[in-house]
């Protein structure tokens, strides 16, 4: 029988955040998405009320079901967006990448994830793939904002030309 | 026989600028550009040295040649990069992206573009696919930045993991 010491121990080496409970049905990390298509990029900075959550640059990727989606205006289910929140580093008149903060993820399956407008959210820490900081709290961390675009799918972004 | 007015309306009509003349091997518009592998983001700010010429959110694409390249260091025939700028809208403590100022291209062809390190460069002015902004200008107006990267395939960028 294990005791709570060894337990812990034993979450803290598989990485697991036990800030976050796992979710139901976890959204799987987005491998590969560094090949997908490149929707938008945005700077935001101290002062802009996402700065908390969501300072620093971040590039949008869509997969081939995404950008159906950004096209059409219906996001099929297998669609995922990713959210690659990068450090900016302001030097010499110039703002370059950083690390990685965090990396954001939208999956849809509007079965699964019926009650979050059929996407399914998550956020990978830093570079890791396994350490979440979104789990079960995606209905108040980020559909309580995402609800807002209905009408665009749920989604905020469109896809810069 | 043509008078020079004539001439000169002619050239007007199919969006020559008589500032540049044609190269002699003109690299093509990149097209479907936008579906290629975002290589990185850089944000060039006024005082920065490079301002006048490239001041604004640039984005660098790259097709699966110039992939390779970038992982291999080697970058073979058919290899193509974008370097895509776009006017900074700076408001509300965030930096978006506006209208694309001029779309770069770096286009791989060590027999054609000998002379500069096997590279033909070219810049689209705004969005337009036939507006020539380098033409035959590309040995000083490109490669005499470019060439100090000798060792790096005559390119700046590296791939963003």
């Amino acid at each position: 029988m294990r005791n709570y010491p060894t337990v812990l121990a034993a979450l803290l080496l598989i990485g697991v955040n036990t800030n976050v409970a796992a979710a139901a049905d976890p959204v799987p990390y987005p491998t590969g998405y560094r090949e997908w298509v490149h929707v938008k990029s945005m700077l935001i900075e101290p002062g802009h009320p996402l700065f908390d959550s969501f300072g620093g640059l971040h590039h949008l990727y869509a997969n081939e079901q995404a950008v159906q989606g950004y096209r059409s205006g219906l996001f099929p289910d297998g669609a995922v967006i990713v959210f690659d929140l990068l450090t900016p580093i302001s030097a010499d008149h110039a703002v370059t990448e950083g690390a990685r903060k965090v990396l954001g993820v939208m999956f849809k399956d509007s079965r699964r994830y019926a009650a979050t407008g059929g996407w399914g959210f998550e956020g990978f820490v830093g570079d890791s793939q396994t350490e979440r900081a979104v789990g079960d709290k995606a209905a108040t961390a980020c559909f309580g904002c995402h609800e807002a675009r209905k009408d665009n799918g749920y989604v905020f972004s469109e896809l810069r030309p």
